[in-house]
């Protein structure tokens, strides 16, 4: 293996300098890499550890998002090159402020919804699941509508991980769709629906997975059922995301936009 | 309202700029921040729109992660002081690599989770979740234990969304903590058992909110359930997470490198 190993190293969950990593080293595109992270990395042991297992590795590249300036002392004293969040940030960002950064600012900042918030939406989005409970849609932050399989509960589960959002998500059946209107009772609601839709290849493809064989699974049905509901949104004046190349991070960001 | 306003402009999701606005806003605890996301600017007149609510917003501080050099020459051009991951960072990463960053690398790295596993993920999640389909138990990467109430559900679905790992979780109720031991279904996979416990003030308060003044919900229930499953825990010798300060992200972080 001639690729590079791309080192993430915090003192906390590494979810930040990993999501950096990637996006710098997504514009070396023609590189192989691999990505190791190390987290809660929080004392200057267990960077000395970290050093260890760096120098041990051939083509290191690290990134880092460690607060504390002396454990980034400690990964430049051993001569290992590192790109720093904070080194290469916070002091851009200082300046302009006027003020220092406080290594000790730590995790805890104001603007992420808590834990009892995400939690409560998460379970919100299980009870609202797959049109259950439709009693407590208009408790619902945003309404998910779109056929099976068309990816309503990974989209509403991330809503309420990552944002702490009630999404509550309702399937179109066969039924519905033969009925030749969204339901009663979401139209009661909307403001706040969201059609999903994607190509009938793809919504095939996953449905085949699950299902082979299934007249469930066949494109032709796709098609009709993808037909149907997309009039629906149509007729209703819904916001329609086409998820079929999207991740959900990126379904989700429409959404909390939408 | 004298706070600053933290503009996280991204030409995609814009969740790599929100996590690195925070962890570095986080280094100066007492401004007062509000962060305003505005994703999917990957075009010079959505560039143009976003300028102009900047301009209108009194304080801003504009974090930025623009692929293309152009889009972010706009933002420069409008006097507008920004911090942009890929200026700040990408270039010393192209430096130690003898390689200019090419913008259009675009947001396909190879090193996430792709689509499919994460919401293969998910369904194993909730098809495995609080105790469901045990005889699936031996698909799982990893399977949580505890009591009601103490994190399970949410994080196994985090650790799928994020990751794309697939995590059981299992529920110990009052009748398997009095028979002595974990169950035997259980203990069948022990290196891949995750104990997770919290203090029984936490454990009370989060039951308190969903049954309130219940025998369920009392100090004492808590206490005594938390007291048998970290028994058997220690007993077995599990690692265990105790997650009564820990937001999903961690105890998620944890979990992947336990």
């Amino acid at each position: 293996m001639n690729g590079y190993s791309v080192f993430c190293v915090s003192d906390h969950t590494g979810v930040t300098v990993e999501s950096v990593a990637k996006s710098v080293m997504a514009q070396f595109p023609r590189l192989e890499c691999s990505l190791i992270t190390l987290p809660f990395v929080d004392s200057v042991d267990k960077v000395r550890q970290a050093v260890g297992r760096i120098l041990d590795t051939p083509r290191p590249l690290v990134f880092s998002s460690l607060t504390d300036p002396q454990l980034r002392a400690v990964l430049r004293d051993a001569g290992i090159q590192t790109f720093d969040i904070f080194d290469l940030v916070a002091p851009a960002v200082g300046a302009a402020l006027g003020q220092i950064a406080t290594p000790s600012g730590g995790h805890t900042h104001g603007m992420a919804p808590d834990y009892e918030t995400r939690i409560d939406a998460v379970n919100f989005a299980l009870n609202l699941d797959d049109g259950l409970n439709p009693e407590r849609l208009d408790q619902a932050d945003l309404i998910l509508v779109g056929v099976s399989r068309v990816g309503k509960t990974p989209t509403a589960l991330y809503l309420a991980l990552q944002y702490g959002m009630r999404a509550a998500n309702y399937p179109l059946t066969p039924d519905d769709l033969e009925q030749g209107d969204l339901p009663a009772l979401l139209t009661a609601h909307l403001p706040r629906l969201r059609g999903l839709t994607l190509s009938a290849e793809r919504l095939a493809a996953l449905r085949q997975a699950r299902y082979p064989d299934s007249r469930y699974a066949s494109l032709d049905q796709c098609r009709l059922e993808l037909g149907a509901a997309e009039r629906f949104f149509r007729r209703h004046g819904l916001p329609v995301i086409d998820t079929t190349r999207m991740s959900v991070e990126e379904i989700a960001a429409h959404l909390r936009h939408s």
